[in-house]
């Protein structure tokens, strides 16, 4: 563990990790920026160490010491983790929240390989405190665009009990700023899967026995009365198609699907946010199964 | 309807009517922004007129027509709306998104006292369009700070049937920009009731024979399966507490609710976003009631 001081905002490290807030230089890097003490005790509790961590002065002695006690206490060898301590300008150059943040971390990409549960895209064996679900439904999102849903998504998947959220390649960054913070450290215990294509998924699924499920704003079955033979489709492990608020799933997804589900509403003209509909599906998939 | 043209950023109207981005200034002029075209449609069709818009020149026409539609179409007296023709960095000066808006109305507050359903807060009777549902859950956010999810949730309990959303005290601005963009335009027609206390929600639920739900992250009966009693309550008309996600409901509040609900969680220390929950419980009432 290395203890640098940087108190220029031209320093060439914060120059360099600044440009990590651009999604080019994350997948260029494979790396992203995880801001906020809450977002690294996540990452630490789930087996994740930072590669490096930038500090605000007088914050230091803490996050010296949870990273220690992550690496196994005071007896295990030393993490190997940069740890520099900042001062408040370097922070906010740092910071996409702005200002008021004391902890600004830098981790590698965490995301899974779609195919081998347990295998980290990068090829790595997976964090021991990682818990690779391999039960209930794994959720596809094809084509939403906004961070803030995807990560919302995310955090709503592991608080029911998903497998695991997928992305399609014209889907948000689960890495970006927006969706870490909506997702509260979810992305650090839940399997996340990018890039995955639609022919992708379907194959997966098939190669799994899961059955594909799709939400449909409007036209499906009503998700809590869809029929005595689809209802074991949701109590077992699917996939969860989910597409973009106007687009809606892609019609190649939809043909695929062997159930179309639609979450009865009060007025037709109404609409709930992908997110809301994402983790109402969930919230009735985790009932019926219960 | 007047219509002027404003190619500077220093006109005294516009500079007024930036200040209407914070706070203390729409709660001292009782009036609001809605940015975007999907808002003033939305608030046209709840049967809302701006009081003023702000146009970005080339989509004046069109706007001209739908305020003119809204008003009874061109037979009808002409509305009592102002419209100024503006360049873009007048309407970037206005625009909260920063770029890229071409419509911004201003509104005066269109919440409504808690008492009496049916009463606009400034004591005017209610627009014609405007459904001010007497029945479905009443959804009450005690200190819910984040705009984005009282936005969320707006938008959800207009979709799931909900009678309206009241704010305490010390809860978001539901006329923020933030809020708004996540209700979608649900605020034009779903009752919304600001500025109420813990008291008064307790004294109202108890004139209309309401029952009072909490929502709890984890000491409540679970939601699908809380017992053969309470089961009624979620089925009848309910008021729902909801409190932040560090905080949760206040103790007074629950002390005064009949029952408290929380939605099973795959991990113990998992937990939703509150405007996940509020869904998700809207939902589950959805489902009891059919």
């Amino acid at each position: 563990m290395d203890t640098k001081e940087i108190t220029s905002t031209g320093n060439a490290t914060v120059k360099e990790t600044a440009r990590l807030r651009r999604k080019r230089r994350r997948y260029e890097s494979h790396r992203f920026l995880a801001e906020g003490e809450d977002l690294l005790a996540a990452a630490l509790a789930g087996g994740h160490m930072p590669r490096q961590v930038f500090v605000l002065e007088g914050s230091v002695a803490g996050v010296v010491e949870s990273l220690r006690d992550a690496a196994g206490g005071p007896d295990a060898p030393e993490p190997d983790v940069d740890v520099y301590i900042c001062s408040e300008p370097v922070m906010e150059k740092l910071s996409e929240l702005g200002s008021g943040s004391r902890v600004i971390s830098v981790f590698d990409f965490i995301d899974r390989e779609l195919g081998g549960e347990g295998t980290v895209a990068g090829g790595e064996a997976p964090d021991a405190g990682i818990c690779a679900a391999d039960s209930g439904p794994l959720v596809y999102l094809a084509g939403v665009g906004y961070p803030g849903n995807a990560g919302s998504i995310i955090r709503s998947a592991t608080a029911l009990g998903a497998s695991g959220v997928a992305f399609s390649p014209d889907a948000a960054d689960p890495y970006s700023f927006k969706a870490q913070r909506a997702a509260m450290g979810a992305v650090f215990r839940l399997p996340v899967h990018i890039d995955v294509t639609p022919a992708e998924i379907i194959a997966w699924a098939g190669t799994r026995g899961r059955a594909v499920v799709a939400g449909d704003p409007h036209e499906g079955k009503t998700l809590w009365d869809h029929g005595v033979e689809e209802k074991n489709l949701l109590a077992g492990d699917f996939v969860l198609l989910l597409g973009s608020e106007r687009q809606g799933v892609p019609e190649e997804l939809l043909r695929a699907s062997q159930l179309r589900l639609t979450i009865p509403q009060a007025a037709e003209a109404e609409s709930l946010n992908v997110a809301m509909a994402a983790t109402v599906i969930l919230y009735e998939a985790l009932r019926q199964r219960q």
